[in-house]
């Protein structure tokens, strides 16, 4: 269909020649470039005039960076007469400021969806957003899918005996449920707390550990002081061995140190963020999220429901 | 007035200082720090319930960092319920991509003024916009300064005997009128021009330069390449000696050396854009805008004409 136009951008190069492939159309020619001075400069190469365009970018590491290269595409393709201009998003950046937990701190994660909207944007894509409540900052379509089932079907495939599905905090109690009734397991929960202000925390484990393979589960990787420590406890309260999945493998700071030293047998992410080479350890299996998105995107092309791959 | 608040961010610091200074009030307390994986986190350290606030950035290089730092500024400022919020921009960032000057581009001056407004911005002070008609791409008031009277005060000073001011090429030519008055000089104009496509250039010079000190004057200096050549053209046409001046001082690439190695003998610019301290050689005179923005925000916070200040 050559109204169909799928366009890349600088942080996932590889997955959008990736996606283009599997939907069987070419990547659009465009160049993102710098001035001397650094500012962004976009050229369009072909013709998009009443095109549906796809622009593939995670706002990953450098975040401003890939944020800017994208306002400023979505304007070149609004004034270059696009029909309709959807992002394909597969990491949402600056998703964990979404609310005020201290007084006159910035909603950045709404923050975004208002720039995102005002430069032009008429739908988003997007996975596994750090709260789903991010999506009702959005006034245009959202479809937000799921990185568990990609995740799910790689433990699958390895056919452990007995395992067990831990959330390292609260918070990711939902979808480490969502993960056990894929793999028919149980689950477990990381229940850090600090018995008085001041003493250290003590990391309890609700649920039965002992003699399993545990995979613990989470959406976002970042320095991963928060997993390590949880495969070390695990450990200790007598799982037989510890494997860590998360859709974002954002991986900043001393994770990958942190990684490699750690208890974890192996940890299982996806490409929503693109990562050199240095952090390409051998633990480290980075599964595709290119079939998914690009289903997503001929279902959405073709007007067909996109909420069967909501999980 | 406890009423008036100035918060500065990172591109121009030592200026806001100077600003809250002549202005007599504190700096408001905020900080502007990274999250481990690059993620801007600010935090405002004092109420501003109700308070008229003046935030100093130019969109200086590294020009997305400083514009998503006023962005995101301004959402936790709206939130903290701030009466207005007033963008004091010294340097307009991506000024020149104004227009779509070939097919598909982006008119990335408009998203911005768009993003400013979507943040929250109420106001918008700022000094020579690359070209006027950027203040009609905002639909909130907008103040716009001139740097000439600052620099025209500086060669005043100088007391020269035959001086030409001197517009290096034809879309300067207005400002050079406006210096060329407060230095009750005349002005010539450096009239490149192709004679065929594919021959070199020939900088022709219209009006009289020999014998005289010839000032060059523009509105932002990024790689130096027009202004040292038309620094040349003026010595081979007779010029005795080559002053150049201008309110922005970009500076990228090779500019620094351009100029180092150029006929020009003292480039004079403002601190609208904070420099490194490499790029401040002998021969650069960088002189303060503080003086001017301290009335321009005196007289909005006094509900006073500003206009008294354009020219
Ligand atoms: N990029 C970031 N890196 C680390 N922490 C962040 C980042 N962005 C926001 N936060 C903080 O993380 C908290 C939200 O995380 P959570 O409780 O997991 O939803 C908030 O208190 C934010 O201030
Ligand atoms: N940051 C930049 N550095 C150099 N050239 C630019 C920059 N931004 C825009 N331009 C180009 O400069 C031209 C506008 O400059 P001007 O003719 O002086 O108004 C346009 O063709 C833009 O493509």
């Amino acid at each position: 269909d050559e109204n169909l136009k799928i366009f890349s951008l600088n942080s996932n190069a590889a997955l959008a020649r990736e996606i283009a492939d599997i939907v069987g159309v070419d990547l659009g020619k465009s160049s993102v470039t710098r001035f001397s001075d650094g500012e962004i400069q976009i050229n369009i190469e072909e013709s998009i005039r009443g095109c549906d365009v796809y622009v593939i970018q995670s706002t990953s590491d450098p975040v401003n960076e890939h944020l800017m290269e994208l306002l400023i595409m979505i304007d070149a393709l609004k004034r270059a007469s696009a029909k309709t201009i959807n992002i394909v998003m597969p990491y949402y950046g600056y998703a964990r400021q979404d609310r005020k937990a201290r007084a006159r701190e910035p909603i950045t994660a709404k923050l975004v969806a208002n720039l995102l909207e005002t430069a032009g944007a008429t739908r988003m894509i997007t996975l596994d957003l750090h709260a789903p409540q991010i999506q009702g900052f959005f006034d245009i379509p959202i479809d937000h899918l799921m990185g568990v089932p990609i995740l799910a079907d790689y433990f699958l495939e390895k056919r452990f005996d007995d395992i067990v599905i831990v959330s390292p905090d609260h918070g990711g109690v939902t979808r480490t449920r969502k993960m056990a009734d894929r793999l028919k397991a149980p689950i477990a929960i990381i229940d850090k707390r600090r018995p008085k202000p001041n003493m250290v925390e003590v990391m309890n484990i609700v649920g039965n550990v002992e003699g399993k393979t545990a995979i613990l589960i989470d959406d976002i990787i970042d320095t991963a002081g928060t997993i390590t420590l949880a495969a070390n406890a695990l450990v200790e309260h007598g799982a037989r061995e510890v494997y860590a999945c998360c859709t974002h493998p954002v991986l900043s700071g001393p994770a990958i140190e942190r990684i490699q030293n750690s208890k974890i047998k192996e940890l299982v992410v996806t490409n929503s963020i693109a990562l050199p080479e240095e952090k390409k350890i051998e633990k480290l299996i980075q599964l595709s999220v290119a079939p998914l998105l690009s289903e997503a995107i001929i279902r959405v092309h073709e007007k067909q429901s996109v909420s069967v791959l909501f999980d």
